[in-house]
């Protein structure tokens, strides 16, 4: 699988194109800190990362207590499924 | 338009994205001069980009007597497509 890896990489930036199709697809991901793991960054990158996300209204933070769990807008949503299907196809 | 642009190159490489957006949407930008123009490249890297698209199945060349045109494949074009409409959303 290392040559779907690698074409994928030309098109895209591999770390914030992952956080967007990972909480796409996976309910567990949108705790900031599961997230990091998943996509094989630091905590404090993967919220950098958010946090520009945010700013384009790709992604929004919702307050549950003392945790802060990470939701895709709807057009964050849109172009996560983009990518996950260019991921598919390459 | 700035912002737009910036949040594109979050996800994307922006000029080979462009370069396979760019053979989607104009006929003109088959002659690899005129592409490489367009997308603000050297002649010799979009040359470079090009050659790993057609290892990746994503363009073609055609020779035409002297001249060489580069074709999309119909993968190419279903990726140029998603691509093209994340910009779109961006």
């Amino acid at each position: 699988m290392v040559k779907k890896k690698d074409i994928f990489e030309v098109f895209f930036r591999k770390k914030k194109s992952m956080i967007l199709v990972c909480l796409k697809n996976n309910v567990k991901s949108r705790y900031g800190s599961i997230l990091a793991k998943e996509v094989d960054c630091t905590y404090s990158h993967t919220v950098k990362i958010l946090q520009e996300m945010e700013r384009s209204g790709l992604v929004s933070f919702e307050k549950q207590g003392r945790i802060k769990t990470i939701k895709l807008t709807d057009k964050g949503t849109r172009i996560a499924d983009h990518i996950d299907k260019v991921k598919t196809l390459l």
